[in-house]
């Protein structure tokens, strides 16, 4: 019953934007890269080892076996935003339930709420280097992109945000990640958050707040995420993927309350419902197992390998490549010799070393931004003996690719 | 650590067509009637007292067991398309694994597939009467929607299709549900399903073909969907929401395999993945049960929720009532004497007899769109005695609002 009337070369004509996006360079060797036998420090994964996969199988079948409406469409669920107040009071946010939208991961967080700040052509305001998700979410849009630099030791740089804005600018909304920022993996200071989310207010617009590594610290007591200085103009959007796991596809955003109902009406368009049952057997799980417990055991592994790629580096990396000990998150950023090209250096370190990593150009929202020379390195997804391994074989790549630039 | 700064009155702006959008008096009414004591045919849900959830538990446990990966962000399933290949096949669809592409379900595949070929303030052809969650769909698009009608009788009026193409119009996509039209719940005729294929491959036009209600047949052998009668410009959008469980958030698109590097990229930026855990979970189900023999009990159980419905209406309605048995889905279109206001006796119906409907007009798309004595009523999430007292309920609705009007 196929069709076999006319020659089909043609193709459905596509929306505007997508004209334009093509599948970049990168893609296809990361792509090239998921062979087993690569030692992969690209994406942002967690340790699939330290998912809790027996108490999450006992979650499910209990769920499962209380109510048949654990698989039906159904209200976001209370218990479940609830436990989410608690874990944002230990992240030192006071919010309620009320203020709690459940989303189908961070992504989706990020998604919606562009879908109801933003208009086609509109104007956000960003860092020149940023998380390429986020990218992606904004795309579509085709925005007029306000950047502004952000310093590997300080993060977001605020004046520049507020001579912007004194300016005049009064984009949709400002994107910023307070903590552990992807890929820089700097955290801002107490004093620049405070003011971020004073210009907020004064100037009246939203900051999306990308928290998705939040949890994932390993200094001392943090300092907390920007939505603990205003409740009105600081949109949060936080994750379970980094601490259960990302296929169960659960994060959620606190918002203000008066938003929910045209937020609602942005996430029932989308997707109707965030899957019923991942959130309850969520929920089922924070009730009966010790959360905390198993955020400190993951801390202490990521620390762990976090250290490992840390002493690996010192003792294999050229003199001159620089980095900073990331405090929060699951990425080291690099600074390798100016000389050296990280986006060519990684066909070399894949086909003859078998090891990836991100060249950090590829964060770069315009051409003023420069990072031809940087990397982002991962360190959630190894163990410490493979990346120590991994470490060796991208000291090689790093090595050959100078003497070949020689 | 909230804010005490300055009074907060004000709010975030939002984009331009969330501003045009209103809670409608129908939402309203329809949450004050989510009360345990009204008898609901309101909303499409399915029946969850038939979902097979000790056999998902099963399932589920068996991934969870078996593969850390199965909480982990990852490619597609391609157990899962395998299977939906097959099931494709039982629809009478011939297709490969490569033109599978999964989602968080069939609102999800409109979505990504409008986002993909709709630019803002593009055409969109569609009826004047459909499914309100497609409404929603193109709302933020703020389209130039081309309107045809649809007969009760016999679903959208091709000939007019082809009219306004023939005029020249080249819109982004047709919207078509070919089985069990949502709300008017016809099915297209054999002829009227190779015409609107046709005209779909002369004039290069994409069918959007929602085919959410598919495997829920209570007649013979069925017709197959559009998407039999052409493989390049039917998109097809299938869900196990009303088959396994929406509250798994899992259906597929097929359409041509050169479109799936552009969709992906779509679905990365909305949510990254769907669920791999509900993915595997269903593969592990469809691996391990007969999923058919669930299919064949569903239809069975809900042909006679269905017939229960049709005998209270003939018991129960006033004699001008006019309906038809619908072979497809889960609702019947009901046409009232036409002096009858559905959505004005729907709030008699709510208060004082406890039942609740979609009145017709929540359809339209259009003033020039006429529902206003029709109805909508749902009889899959009802047993067969609720389904009874309820169209008692209702027939008294009727009868008490007539003798109001006269």
């Amino acid at each position: 019953m196929s069709n076999t009337l006319a020659p089909l070369t043609a193709e459905a004509p596509l929306a505007n934007w997508v004209g334009a996006v093509k599948r970049s360079e990168l893609q296809k060797m990361l792509s090239a890269a998921s062979s087993p036998d690569i030692i992969s420090f690209a994406l942002g994964l967690p340790a699939p080892e330290f998912f809790p996969r027996e108490a999450l199988s006992r979650a499910a079948a209990a769920v499962l076996a209380s109510d048949a409406r654990s698989l039906q469409y159904g209200p976001p669920s209370q218990l479940l935003k609830r436990q989410i107040v608690d874990l944002m009071t230990q992240r030192g946010v006071k919010c309620h339930e009320g203020q709690i939208f459940l989303t189908s991961g961070a992504q989706q967080g990020m998604n919606l709420l562009a879908r109801l700040l933003l208009d086609t052509g509109g104007q956000v305001l960003a860092e020149e280097m940023i998380y390429t998700g986020f990218q992606q979410v904004i795309e579509p849009y085709q925005p007029n992109l306000l950047t502004i630099r952000a310093d590997p030791e300080t993060g977001m740089d605020v004046s520049a945000v507020e001579s912007i804005l004194e300016r005049g600018a009064r984009p949709a909304f400002i994107y910023a990640m307070s903590d552990g920022h992807n890929p820089l993996t700097v955290s801002l200071s107490l004093g620049n958050r405070k003011r971020l989310a004073e210009l907020a207010r004064k100037y009246h617009i939203p900051i999306m707040e990308d928290d998705a590594y939040g949890f994932l610290y390993y200094g001392a007591a943090c300092v907390p995420p920007l939505r603990a200085f205003d409740d009105q103009w600081v949109f949060y959007i936080g994750s379970f993927s980094k601490t259960l796991g990302p296929g169960l596809r659960s994060g959620w955003i606190v918002l203000p309350e008066s938003l929910i109902p045209k937020l609602s009406i942005v996430k029932e368009a989308s997707d109707i419902d965030t899957t019923t049952f991942a959130q309850r057997t969520i929920a089922a799980f924070l009730e009966a197992e010790d959360f905390n417990q198993h955020l400190v055991r993951l801390r202490r592994e990521y620390k762990m390998r976090r250290d490992a790629m840390l002493c690996s580096m010192r003792d294999h990396f050229p003199p001159q490549a620089r980095w900073r000990v990331p405090d929060t998150g699951v990425f080291i950023w690099v600074e390798l010799p100016s000389e050296v090209d990280a986006a060519a250096m990684l066909s070399v370190a894949i086909e003859k070393e078998r090891v990836a990593f991100i060249p950090g150009q590829a964060f770069c929202v315009n051409e003023n931004c420069r990072a031809t020379n940087c990397m982002r390195l991962n360190f959630s997804n190894s163990s410490p003996e493979l990346i120590e391994e991994g470490i060796k074989r991208l000291a090689r790549a790093i090595g050959s690719y100078e003497n070949e630039s020689n």
